[in-house]
C-alpha cells in the first residue's frame, strides 16, 4: 500500500502500536531468529533489493546526484552481505529487555524493581544510504520496539524491497510484520504529520545532515535524539608527547573526515607549540589537510608556498567542516582551552593530549561533552567502539542517552512492586 | 533585584548557567555543608519568612482564596521545622555525581567510563506551596545543578524570604549565591520566555495541576518532565483475597484522595463480583466515597437509599477524580481488564489483585505504566516510598525517567575515555 494521506499514516501509526505489544513480549529466541532470517535473507534474496536500487540509481544519476550520494545510495552484493553480517552480530548481543536495573526490598515487605521494557514504538526519518533501513529495524527489534520508518525519496524503491524482506523475516519467525512500517510516499507533508504522531511514536531517531536533525529536533512532539553534528577539538597541552599529539590528532582528522566525530580545530599550549606545530601540521598538511591558522599559529608554521596554512577568519572557531580542513589555534593554558572549548564545542567529542594527570583530571571533569578523551582519537565515539555492539545514533543531549545509543538507549524502565497486602500509611 | 524583562531573565539564566559549572565540581562535604546550614537556618531565623508569609496568606485570604488553597499557602514555625527536616535527611542521601555507571576495558586498551554527571541548570514553574523552593533547591543541590525557580504568585514574598535563606546557606559554605535564581516577577509572559530559554535550561519540572503540566509539556523548548496526572486503575481478579482487596482499594482511594497515585477506577472480576463487591463498597462508602458503578457493579450493589453508588457515564472512565469518588466496572476477565487499563489509563500506577501467579505475571508484563503493583496500594508511587529518598516529582514519560524522579534522575552521564595513543583504524 501507498501511504496517500494523514489518515493512512494514522493507520500506521496504529498498527505499530498494536504490534508493539506484542514485540515488547517476544523472547530473546524468537527475535533472534528474526535477525538471522533477515540475515540469510539479506544473503540468499538479494536479486529484488539489487534491481529495486539500480532503478533508485539511474534516477539519481539522471537526476544529476553527485558522486559520493551515488556511492552512498548503492547497493552491491558485498554490501549486503554486509548488512547481513552486522544484523547477525545484532543477533549475538545481549537482550536489553527485562534486565533488573536494581532492586531493592522495603522495610514494610515491598519489593521494588526497575525492570527494563521497551519505548514502544521508534520513528525514524533518514536520507539517502538504504542499509539504515535494516540497522534502524534490527536494532529496534532486538530491543523490542515496533518501528516506523521514512527514508530518503530517492531511495524509495530500494527501501520498500528490503522492507519486504524484514516482513518475511518476521512472517517466517511468527511475528506479526506490522512491527515494521515504512512510509513510502516522498511527500514531505507526511513527514511534517509524522512529526505531531507523539500518540504512536515514543522516541523518533533522525539520520542525517545537519538540517534535518535540527528541523526534527524543532519541530517533532515527541522526544527525539539531536545529535550527529559534532565540532570536535584536541587540545595539546604543554606536557604532551608531541610525536603521539601528531598522530592522534592526524587520525581524528584524516581517518574519515566527514563522520561526526572527525576533529575540527586543534588548539595547542604555546609553550609547546614552536615545536610542536610544524610536527603536527606536518602529518596534516601532507594528507592534503587545509589548516586555518590564528595568527600565532601562523607566525609559527612560517609562509607557506602551497597555501595549505591560511589565516583562519572568526567563522572556523565553532565549524564543523566534514572535510580536509582543521583550525588550529595556539593558546596560553588549560584555561584558555577549556573556554575555547566552552564556548565553540557542540558537546560531542572532546580530548586532551598529555601526561600530567592533573590536567588530564581537570579537562575529563570540566568539559562538558558526550564523550571527553586522554591521549586518543577523538574517531572513537561509536557504538561499537564503545563495546554497545551497534548504534543508531549518537546524542548529543543529556535527556536519556548520551553519545551512541544502542540497545539499552532504545528502552526505558518500568517499577515492578510486589506486595502482600501492604497499604500505605 | 526584581526580574522585570526578558533581558534580565537571561541575565539570570547565564548567572545560573555559569554557577552550574562551579556547583557540578562541589565535594559532597560542601553540598552537604549547604543542606546543613540551610537547614539551621529555616529552624533559627523563620521571623523573616513568617513575616512574609503572614502578608501573602492575609492577601490570598482577602482576594478570597479558598481554604484548602491558603492551607497549602501557610507556614508555620512546625512547618518550616519539617523542611528543614527534609533537607537534612536530603544531606544523608548519597551523592550519585560521580558514579561509575559501568567501565570496561577494549581490546585496544581504551579505558572506557560512563560517568554520571549532572545535568547542568534545572528550571522549575510550580503554584502555591512555598516549600518547593526547599525541595526543589534541596534535590538541585545535592545532585550538582543550578537552580532558576518559578514560584506561583501569591507566594511571592514567602519565596523571597526563603531564597534569601538559600543564598545566605550558600554563602556560608563558600558557594556562590547564583546557584539558585528565583524569577520574582509574576508576570506571565516572563514565563513564556523562560520556556524558551533551552540555552540555559536543562530540564524543566513543572510541579502544580494540570494545566500547568500540560501547558509546560507544549511550549517548553527544552526537556520538561511530564508528570503528576494519574488515572489509576485497581484490578480486583477472581483469584484475588477479597479481604485483601478491600483493604487496598479503600487505602488506595482514601488515604489521601487528592494526589496523583490515587485510586481512580475500581475494576472487578464477574466471577467473585456478587461476594466481593459489596465489602469493598462498603469500606469506601463508610468514608464518604461516592460510587460511580456500570450497570452491572449498580445491579450488584442495589438501589442505595443514600446516594453514594449512582450510575456512571462515559466520563467517568479515565477521569482523574482527585477527590472522594471511585469508578467502578464489572469485567469478565483479566483480558478484558487489560484492555480497560490501555484504553483509559494514563501511565501512572496500576494495580492487581491476585492470588494467581500467573495472573500477576501477565498485569506486570503487559501494563505499560511507570509502575505496576500485584497486591498493594497505588498509593505507594513516591520517591521516599520506593527508596529515592526523595523526589522532585513523578514522570508518565517513557524518556530518561519514569516514576518518581529523585537525584540520580537529576543527573545525565558523560563517557570519559582513557587512552595511551590509541588512534582508531
Amino acid at each position: 500500500m501507498i501511504t496517500k494521506t494523514v489518515q493512512d499514516l494514522h493507520a500506521l501509526g496504529l498498527a505499530a502500536r498494536k504490534a508493539s505489544r506484542e514485540v515488547a513480549r517476544l523472547s530473546t529466541e524468537v527475535k533472534n531468529q528474526v535477525l538471522l532470517n533477515l540475515a540469510g535473507l539479506l544473503r540468499s534474496d538479494q536479486a529484488g533489493v539489487l534491481a529495486a536500487n539500480q532503478l533508485d540509481y539511474q534516477e539519481a544519476k539522471v537526476d544529476g546526484m553527485d558522486e559520493s550520494m551515488l556511492d552512498r545510495l548503492l547497493l552491491t552484493s558485498e554490501r549486503l552481505n554486509g548488512t547481513a553480517d552486522e544484523v547477525q552480530r545484532v543477533s549475538e548481543l545481549p537482550d536489553p529487555v527485562g534486565e533488573v536495573i536494581e532492586t531493592a526490598t522495603m522495610p514494610n515487605g515491598l519489593i521494588t524493581t526497575r525492570r527494563r521494557v521497551p519505548l514502544g514504538v521508534v520513528g525514524s526519518i533518514y536520507e539517502s544510504r538504504p542499509n539504515v533501513t535494516v540497522d534502524i529495524f534490527g536494532l529496534c527489534l532486538k530491543s523490542g520496539n515496533a518501528c516506523i520508518l521514512r527514508g530518503g525519496k530517492e531511495t524509495i524503491r530500494s527501501n520498500t524491497a528490503l522492507v519486504t524482506l524484514l516482513r518475511k523475516a518476521l512472517l517466517d519467525a511468527g511475528v506479526t510484520e506490522d512491527a515494521v512500517q515504512y512510509l513510502d510516499n516522498p511527500d514531505r507533508a507526511l513527514v511534517d504529520a509524522m512529526l505531531r504522531m507523539n500518540d504512536y511514536i515514543d522516541l523518533l531517531v533522525p539520520r542525517g545532515g545537519a538540517g534535518l536533525v535540527k528541523f526534527v529536533a524543532e519541530n517533532a512532539t515527541m522526544p527525539a535524539v539531536t545529535g550527529g553534528i559534532g565540532v570536535c577539538h584536541t587540545y595539546v597541552d604543554r606536557a604532551a608527547n608531541l610525536q603521539m599529539a601528531a598522530e592522534i590528532v592526524h587520525n581524528a582528522k584524516v581517518r574519515r573526515p566527514s563522520i561526526c566525530n572527525a576533529l575540527d580545530t586543534v588548539l595547542v599550549h604555546s609553550d609547546v607549540a614552536a615545536e610542536g606545530l610544524p610536527l603536527i601540521a606536518k602529518g596534516l598538511t601532507d594528507s592534503g589537510v587545509e589548516l586555518h591558522c590564528d595568527i600565532r599559529a601562523l607566525s609559527i608554521l612560517g609562509p607557506d608556498a602551497s597555501g595549505t596554512a591560511v589565516p583562519a577568519n572568526e567563522d572556523d572557531w565553532g565549524k564543523e567542516f566534514l572535510a580536509l580542513i582543521a583550525a588550529v589555534k595556539v593558546v596560553d593554558s588549560l584555561d584558555d582551552a577549556l573556554e575555547h572549548i566552552e564556548t565553540y564545542g557542540s558537546g560531542h567529542s572532546e580530548a586532551i593530549i598529555t601526561e600530567d594527570e592533573a590536567a588530564a583530571t581537570r579537562f575529563l571533569d570540566e568539559v562538558d561533552a558526550a564523550a571527553v578523551y586522554v591521549n586518543a582519537s577523538t574517531q572513537f565515539t561509536d557504538g561499537g567502539q564503545f563495546g554497545l555492539g551497534a548504534e543508531v545514533g549518537i546524542s548529543t543531549q543529556k535527556f536519556h542517552a548520551r553519545g551512541p545509543m544502542g540497545l539499552k538507549e532504545l528502552t526505558t524502565y518500568k517499577w515492578v512492586i510486589m506486595g502482600t497486602g501492604q497499604v500505605r500509611q
